[in-house]
């Protein structure tokens, strides 16, 4: 069951596109607040490399989320699986991605999972080098082969924004300070965080990057044993609060992100790419969810 | 990759067995406490029929929380999974097995899902029929096909000394009156739910159930869809709360239960029943934990 | 300075009856909910003897938690505090009255203290007696010289109800049980928690009993040091999540209930008796706190 | 009943000193560790001018969380109490001092009260004023009145030591900023709580100010009502988590802090000040509280 090309796609969107009216665009930043509530588009990469793409693929939007599989495949593919476990566990959380209550309470002092903000800063206050702009352009190498690009593009308005109102990443970069698990300078490691946060993609570039983690043997530039950590935190708890029904009804791995994207991996098939800025009362887009459920059904791409 | 027989097995349980001594047996009832901490005992079963054993496999040991498996799938064939989700959610949590904060804190008024116990306690209040005897009589019915067995024995000592003693599940069962999420009365489901968890199975009997579930197409008398969500559950939340890291380091849907067993599905391939009485600190088998964790690596079963 | 009288009263009742519209009567129960919003009544009884009262001071309430006080008293006399704090704290808490959150996450197994329900049950738990007819008897007994009657009534219409309905209680209870504080029959227990809820009273009785414990050398049927701990309770806990707020803006020791009665106490002066079903957010009679606010800032009563 | 002078006091010195022995002096920065476990002093100064005091009476020590009273009278004075209350709450938290969850789960946005560290950090916020010199130059003439001193010491070690390690204290910040309680500049308001934390008092001083506090008729320099929300937060939460407790054990206002001091209230009587850095638990002071326990029952100063 594979899908016949871009007039199929075509039928998805239009399948969808109406329950975006049912959805918010994020708004606790202007630069997101603009997105178009209306927009959405698809992206789907197979493995031998064909590729179709329907809707309002040529939008492009900030990572989000998405970036958090991207940061942990970085650290866990420089320091190995042991070191990155000693600053972040391996358990789904009921709580919202945003907070910080388990890091008081919790059963441990480290953030539940890397999938969650806590987790993520975690991580990335792992990310090697001295200073914001080493550190960073080591990340953007390790980022390029999944872009097949040179350039990793940045949404600079976006991150300004993000970076002067994250107060609530802020409290809890220092809880996790005081905790022992983040050892970083708190503005150098919010830098590095919101502009990760911000980097550029479409649909398409998603779905490319989808296709990589779909591929069963790994690729040169990234070790099966990390896409297969990172695939398994996408269905654990890639879809935050959401991700266990999204396991039920979709059933394979995949992460979003609060402008809209959806990252989707159909392992030993395709990578998939979805952006639609309205969201449900979970954070994940609406419209994206509708879609990816129909395509799972219709090509029947659980793993379960 | 397959297992070669017994002998093979073997070797599995000899490199394992050492590490059951680092584990503690449940001892919150005096008919658990009496297990032997050292036995471990697996059993795998092809789809093709071919079955293997080795270590302590004479063993029996009641069910506890694998139950949960039997009975999810139990009211999904019955009601389908609309009726089920509305008294039981879809997502994990990172609070105990036990824990009734969320049914105060949580985002909603029903259990988060049907492996923690309220909401084991609210799948079990679905049960059919009239009165415990019919009830009983009609889930019976339901496991027949999976034991392979007429009758289904349950260790009434334990059941008796779990019913006397499930003060924290009456305590749950009430809160979940109070949410409106069951209606039953308070001791016939007791009754119910205690006797699920103590019907008595040895490793071979897991690992026939686990051949069941692993079977693509489902079965005459389990749906794929039912078989498709249980899946999915055991991976998300089916090993408390180490459930995160077993997706990491096993990687295949699994059931554990406070008596020491685990049920395990490699999908398309085979089931894997072990038993090791002696606990972690999670409340899963520490032998039989180690001992999966061989098994994966060696033949390859993660599905990630 | 000293209420001269019913003329004086009234004007108070007449200032706070409009805010009755504001607040909503309990409705959990029906014959709760069957009160009128409007009512509202008040009396005061100085330790000298004299008695005043204005509003619908004819109506006639259920304790409810004004009980709280009265059944901690009773164990407080009878057992001697060392016996009692073992099986309830001392500690005010944030959660809701009828959390049980503390239970599971708390520093302690016991409930923080005997104002909200689980330590209310803990505390009913101690009544001495085999039965609830001798038990009931016994505490009928206590209560005798407080009510000055011979025959304490009770409600069984909203008994019932309450017996009926308590799924919340009865959770509690079972957790209690699972933490070894109480050792009771769940249905003895709440037959004797339910029916000191249900005793009836009108502002003039709670006028008396707060005048007993405004009496700074205790009673011949009552000591010094139990109404001194029921009354720091009732300062630092006694009018539900408001409490704090209450000992600022009144700065009495009080106890309310959700029909709607409020018992206070002016040590070494008066003990003042209020009815106003309509309740605020908080679970307070909303033209009770209008009042009793009033009456403290024209006698100055409060005791900081 | 009244203390006869430093004989007498002497005596109760005697008795709470070997309590001092099951304490532990506070060690999460070296310059409190330093401090003698042994160590215990106590002055109690009388409305009328009467001063008298025993022990190490020599010893000086950093005021910490005692200094949230003199906070609190400070904005009170100046804001009124309404402005105040929108930033901080009136109610006693069954959670610990430093706990970050109440402002995320809790039913409101603001800190529970002012005598935990959320809400000490609140009320600090507010200090009026332009820049951190003119801000403590400011609060430092609002404390000349109550030290009876033209220059307020502070340790200027501890305060660097403290501001250095505050992690937890810059993420409640941060918490209070998203909430938008806090609009400070993060490390200014660091700043001007440490400094305060770290402001230089013996047991004179101490009692001089209780004895300030314990004027009915408040002073040229505080007003009665300003003392009278003081002294009632000091009652229901100025002993962290012992606060219940100590209410019915000693019965007056009071507030501890880290490094061992009590500040403690007898209306119309006397001023208390101790000081034993040998802390329980709960942080208290465990030879301080032996010794008030002492003391109120002497002279029966219980106001319950």
């Amino acid at each position: 069951l594979r899908c016949n090309g871009n007039k199929e796609l075509d039928k998805f969107i239009e399948l969808s596109k109406p329950v975006t009216q049912n959805g918010t665009v994020a708004d606790y930043i202007p630069a997101l607040a603009s997105a178009k509530q209306e927009h959405l588009s698809v992206s789907i990469r197979y493995l031998d490399g064909e590729e179709m793409y329907a809707g309002d693929f040529v939008e492009a939007f900030t990572l989000q989320s998405i970036s958090k599989v991207l940061s942990l495949l970085y650290v866990l593919e420089f320091y190995g699986e042991e070191v990155v476990f000693k600053h972040v566990g391996k358990e789904p959380t009921g709580d919202p991605f945003n907070s910080i209550v388990k890091l008081e309470e919790g059963p441990d002092t480290k953030p539940l999972n890397p999938m969650i903000n806590a987790g993520a800063l975690a991580v990335t206050s792992l990310f090697p080098g001295n200073g914001v702009t080493e550190r960073w352009e080591r990340f953007q190498q390790f980022l390029t082969p999944f872009f097949e690009k040179d350039k990793i593009e940045v949404d600079t308005e976006i991150q300004k924004s993000e970076f002067d109102t994250a107060f609530l990443n802020r409290s809890m970069i220092y809880y996790l300070k005081q905790n022992e698990i983040i050892n970083d300078d708190v503005e150098e490691l919010m830098t590095l965080y919101t502009r990760q946060c911000s980097v550029l993609a479409d649909c398409l570039d998603i779905a490319k990057i989808g296709s990589i983690l779909a591929m069963n043997e790994g690729a040169s530039f990234v070790s099966r044993r990390s896409v297969q950590i990172a695939k398994t935190f996408m269905v654990t708890c890639g879809m935050y609060n959401a991700s266990g029904e999204f396991a039920i009804e979709v059933g394979v791995p995949a992460k979003s992100g609060v402008s809209g994207g959806i990252l989707a991996v159909v392992p030993g098939r395709c990578g998939v790419g979805i952006f639609g800025p309205a969201l449900d009362k979970m954070g994940n887009s609406i419209g994206g969810l509708h879609l990816i459920k129909n395509l799972s059904k219709s090509y029947n791409w659980s793993i379960f």
